[in-house]
């Protein structure tokens, strides 16, 4: 079996919140024609959600179980799941599950990772020291060999946009100091990089989304682009990158200029996801790019609110499925 | 006649631009069933434009004639307009045509303004010194008596989305320290006005955007909702205005999202024109609240690039005609 036909692997998140839920969900939806998948996680819960589960050593055993029951790599809480209450006791499986996800991806036994919903707090509680899976992730992959430019860098998709992000989670007052020229290079590179191998698209488009209103209107509405943003596409089209100059970021979204890019590098949080959430509130999908693994994760939180009445949507897990089974195919063509 | 039936007045805007194709168009679409209309300009420019135009002294005389052709106030250029090529010679007569529509909406001989999208390089060689139109039109009716707070407090709207602006056309880096409490609270009182006044919403809500990712997920990524929006938000509420907290920018303006409120109260420019483009990017609306008079815009410049070629869009002076309508008819019931 090549490695686009080998089974996904997602690990559960939070058992507490609504991950069992939309897993279940994921796999009823995708069991006839989706790509087969594992689910690292405690297969008693899982057998709580209504699906029939069938336990299985390695995520290379999914494929023929998949369409009958959800494969399951049992690995047991140790304490209890109440739904809706998080317990810190239960953290350090819950890192354990998305290292051993890493790990079969890494050893060939998978060919991509998807991560369900976690809750920072208890890890947090229990010692856990990486802002999120995202950087949990790059360390775990950090000594794997790569060949090409190394991120992470988040991409947000929602239908055919995807949105790179140059600076995600700080406060707005420290991005114009953080958005420097080796940053957008660096950011670019690896999306450049991630548009021809995970999504098979030769001649890449990059588009840079610019930091003012009006993209600074010739300096007037601000500096950034003239002093930092254009040295950046400078340097990127000397290395035979083929991305724009800074964009005004407000009519870059709409549908006809989703058209004329393969993928916009922005870059602060809300400029990507306000496009993002507002094209597809329901459906988009962050991918880690410049992994050794592809890695991709539904958009949304645990949901500890909404937790066990049956009301989650799957959609995002759903379409991250998806997403990662694109990338491994392109990434390990048959 | 009543004020809401009067028609409304047009300023032509930049000769030289889209503007003298898209208000024949608009005419052509609105003709039949539209808000009647004159538009002050020259008429000669007008009669190029392929539909029968028809001189009268002032915008109450619209309405008898409007089916049957185009109702120009006729107001000539000193210069010769070559389409493509705004002319310092004639900015003058473009801030003109902009003072004497204010003048016929406080003389009460129209129920609103229009104004189509003028070129700033040309009016400032001329000595204009107004940043655009919002602030020319704020002085020219600064004592003009109003019930109110006044502003002008800018709002784009799309689709169902009305989006109102803290800051405007300033660097990002600057938009922190400029979202200040006083100036959201002044913000969100004429949008709270003008949402009775204007929209005849009884009892408006009013949706807060916040500054920092995720609305700074407690103090972790940015003070600014602790130290500056919160307490803004109990003064408004104190007053008697609906205001939610701080929500995150990116998960507000998606379908489901957007029927919870009546106006965003959006803390800088790409912030609220983001979603309004992205949503709507040909039938976008600029309007102006808390003036003494109606003011609205279509939300796109003068088109130099594709003037003249018949292929401009009036979506959006269509969408703003019919916005004025709107607020006219909420402004002066009959």
């Amino acid at each position: 079996m090549t490695a686009a036909a080998l089974p996904l692997v997602l690990s559960l998140g939070e058992p507490a919140g609504v991950g069992p839920e939309i897993v279940a969900k994921a796999w009823t939806a995708l069991r006839e024609t989706g790509h087969a998948f594992a689910i690292i996680g405690d297969a008693r819960l899982l057998a709580t959600q209504g699906v029939p589960v069938s336990e299985v050593l390695s995520a290379s055993e999914a494929g023929p179980a998949f369409g009958r029951a959800l494969p399951v790599i049992h690995h047991p809480t140790p304490a209890p799941v109440t739904i809706g209450q998080p317990d810190p006791a239960n953290a350090g499986t819950v890192a354990d599950w998305i290292e051993r996800g890493v790990d079969m991806v890494l050893s060939g036994e998978a060919s991509g990772l998807v991560t369900a919903p976690i809750a920072k707090a208890p890890l947090y509680a229990a010692g856990f020291r990486f802002p999120g899976h995202t950087e949990f992730i790059a360390e775990l992959t950090a000594d794997a060999p790569y060949r090409g430019t190394r991120g992470p860098v988040m991409m947000l998709t929602a239908r055919n946009l995807r949105a790179c992000l140059v600076t995600i989670h700080v406060p707005l007052d420290q991005v114009p100091e953080l958005v420097t020229a080796e940053r957008i290079c660096r950011t670019a590179r690896v999306v450049h990089e991630s548009m021809k191998r995970d999504f098979g698209i030769a001649a890449p488009r990059l588009a840079l989304a610019a930091l003012n209103p009006h993209a600074g209107e010739s300096g007037s509405l601000g500096l950034q682009e003239i002093e930092v943003l254009r040295p950046a596409v400078e340097i990127l089209r000397m290395e035979g990158i083929t991305i724009t100059d800074p964009l005004p970021a407000d009519t870059m979204f709409h549908d006809d200029a989703r058209q004329t890019y393969d993928a916009a590098i922005c870059l602060y949080h809300d400029q990507a996801l306000i496009p993002v959430k507002t094209l597809d509130f329901w459906g988009g999908v962050n991918a880690t790019l410049g992994l050794p693994i592809v890695r991709t994760s539904p958009d949304h939180g645990t949901g500890f609110d909404i937790a066990g009445r049956g009301i989650a949507r799957p959609d995002s897990l759903i379409a991250a499925i998806r997403l990662a089974s694109e990338m491994a195919a392109n990434r390990n063509p048959l």
